[in-house]
């Protein structure tokens, strides 16, 4: 695996991209959908090896499904794309010019961030995903996905690629890591030279390990242990369906509640629905010793609990006297991704907002909003819990960044 | 040295800086350069000490002299807070606010980055420097200066930490990091539970140093290898005038300029001007083989000097054919901090703001103009040469992110 030949084909491909204009980008993302669909066999084929091979290594079902590659799956690849082909293409917008006293006018510039390298598990879709959201943005793409999944994801890149080559688009701007060693993937990321941001999409594992062995950019992108506050004046019934659709609706997902945190004045009247709501969902509830005593069906939380994303059918639960120890609570056990609060009190909506440290912050609204679909960017490339570049869902613009272009006649500095 | 406890007690001042009002944090600092003002002369006693063990130790002149603490050096220092008093408080703003259909609002809050670590040389007005806009912004800071400067820095941060006590203000909005080993200084670039943003301020070595060792994201700022571009139709006066200005006016800084390119259809009417104006300062000339055929006071650059950012009264000096061949050499050597092509062309000006990929691209002005008082922000704290969250002079606004608050009456996802 010849690392330094793909990055610096990759780094040789970004004028051509840098450069194309939102139609010919979108003629050749609309070019790549109809050969994805013509392909359809080909991918197929190619999944079922991988699938076959993955059995034979006992698989846990969860990952099977996520890598298998069913025609509805490949309607949504295809789908995703013709998604983006409609969306506004930020590159190029300029986002404020001003006039220096000196005559130096000064213009802010959105531009693509350069080579983008993606890293993921074996998720063959992710694949059509992370090509299109860089591409639409201007930006080449290193992709390095899970080997389970690495013949379908080869046979993808194939087809992208010849797709690309058949519009006459330099083809390097996607570029695949094949097999290689965990040696070899430490090597990519400290690519500086090549490479601008990096970019890890999967579970806790994958991201700590790109964050701690990478030396260009990370966009950390991750884990939610995602709290609700039920204040001492929420409406009960609009708490219980808040916290019934985020710890329930869907479990695997890092926008579900996976914490909750009731004001003692009124613990005692409403855990006890609280319980009969979740009970018929079978949610296990690991409380503190005061929600302990008011609910049989809870069991006692230990330390670990408070900082646990668990996304499975359990949540934990702690009963508070003010709204300063739960905002001090959460600060502390959070990852910095959705926090609400449940109250009917105008200032301490305010306060929460004001003083929780989290991407997004709610009120009187599931956590399971946090979605760049949901926010109406139209599509996302993950979900940030860092606090540079972007925070939250990030979309299209997010894949950005900016450059300032200076136009003068004869300026020097004195 | 327990960095540990430092950091914690960090976190535990964050609420209280970030909560601050503008008022609130503009009459802190006018009290911190109150008392900078009132302990002149400890600053100076302490440094005096800095001072006599480097000279001992024989220190370069040039460190020699930021390190030494004049009085007008400390009324620099207490001017800086006093500019930044008046500048505007970016937290709080709103910077956008949507309706979605569901009727979620969605408003985006710029807030303070949280934790910010500034690691930096022996000068120990940065010490202010970093304390008054991390302080502004709502951030604590906690510093990490160069071991030559301790006793001045332990004088200001005392300073500083008494005169926030002095108006009720929690001191650990400010720590600083003694004496420590090459360990416990990489340990500190790894605790990504505590800080949240790392920022290096000092030569390529310390950058690459933090780079390299860091998890924490970091704001790169740095080295500037920065290019000229003198078209065929370029002015020559404001040619002449802009690199005299970009390169000599002051040497041993990132924007001043290292490189020069020279169309080959004006090469020999300009470059000889070009000499004899360079000569005026004894600049060193190094140039490609076409240039020293041009003219005998120019010396054969080799390779490496294409790439070396001199800050020195050095410049190297290319001849090519077209725009895209100056592109393509400036794009492949440079370090992405500001480039500027000298053109009458309306064409030329919009290809070269258009395709170089730089923080700051200039028509017809010098690259000495890339700072963040020049561009109007009213305060630095560095030139990014990175793509992620802030490229380009970083002023007030890049020492925040942003958060959404989401304001809901009971919305659950469908």
């Amino acid at each position: 695996m010849d690392l330094t030949k793909i990055c610096k084909e990759a780094v040789a491909a970004k004028p051509s991209i840098a450069k194309a204009g939102s139609n010919e980008k979108n003629e050749a993302l609309k070019a790549v959908a109809q050969a994805l669909d013509a392909e359809r066999d080909a991918i197929k084929a190619a999944n079922d090896i991988d699938v076959k091979r993955a059995k034979e290594n006992n698989m846990k079902p969860a990952l099977l499904d996520r890598l298998t590659l069913t025609d509805a799956r490949i309607d949504g690849m295809i789908e995703g794309l013709l998604q983006l082909v409609k969306l506004e293409d930020p590159v190029g917008e300029v986002l404020g010019m001003t006039k220096r006293p000196n005559g130096l006018t000064i213009g802010k510039k959105r531009v693509p961030l350069g080579v983008v390298a993606i890293i993921y598990e074996a998720r063959p879709n992710v694949t059509v995903d992370a090509f299109g959201l860089c591409f639409k943005t201007g930006n080449v793409c290193i992709l390095k996905g899970g080997s389970d999944a690495l013949n379908s994801t080869k046979a993808i890149v194939t087809i992208i690629k010849d797709a690309l080559t058949g519009v006459a688009f330099n083809p390097d701007v996607i570029s695949l890591i094949g097999e290689c060693s965990h040696e070899e993937l430490k090597e990519l990321m400290r690519m500086n030279d090549y490479i601008d941001v990096i970019i890890p999409r999967g579970g806790a594992g994958l991201i700590k390990s790109v964050v701690n062995n990478a030396t260009i950019p990370v966009i950390e992108t991750g884990t939610g242990n995602c709290h609700i506050y039920v204040d001492e004046t929420a409406d009960f019934n609009m708490a219980l369906d808040i916290i019934y659709n985020a710890k329930t609706q869907r479990i695997g997902v890092c926008n579900a509640c996976e914490s909750l945190v009731v004001h003692s004045a009124v613990a005692k009247e409403f855990i006890p629905l609280l319980v009969e709501r979740l009970k018929t969902k079978d949610v296990e509830i690991r409380g503190d010793e005061r929600a302990c005593e008011i609910s049989d069906y809870i069991v006692t939380a230990d330390e670990a609990d408070w900082g646990t994303e668990y996304l499975d059918y359990i949540i934990s639960l702690r009963v508070v006297d003010d709204i300063d120890e739960a905002i001090s609570h959460i600060n502390r056990y959070n990852t910095k991704h959705s926090e609400a609060i449940i109250t009917e009190s105008y200032n301490n909506a305010n306060k929460f907002l004001e003083e929780i440290d989290a991407a997004c912050v709610y009120v009187n609204a599931s956590t399971r909003f946090t979605d760049g679909f949901e926010f109406g960017f139209g599509a996302e490339i993950g979900i940030s819990t860092q606090k540079l570049h972007a925070r939250g869902p990030m979309g299209l613009k997010e894949l950005t960044t900016y450059k300032y272009i200076i136009y003068g006649n004869g300026q020097v500095r004195k």
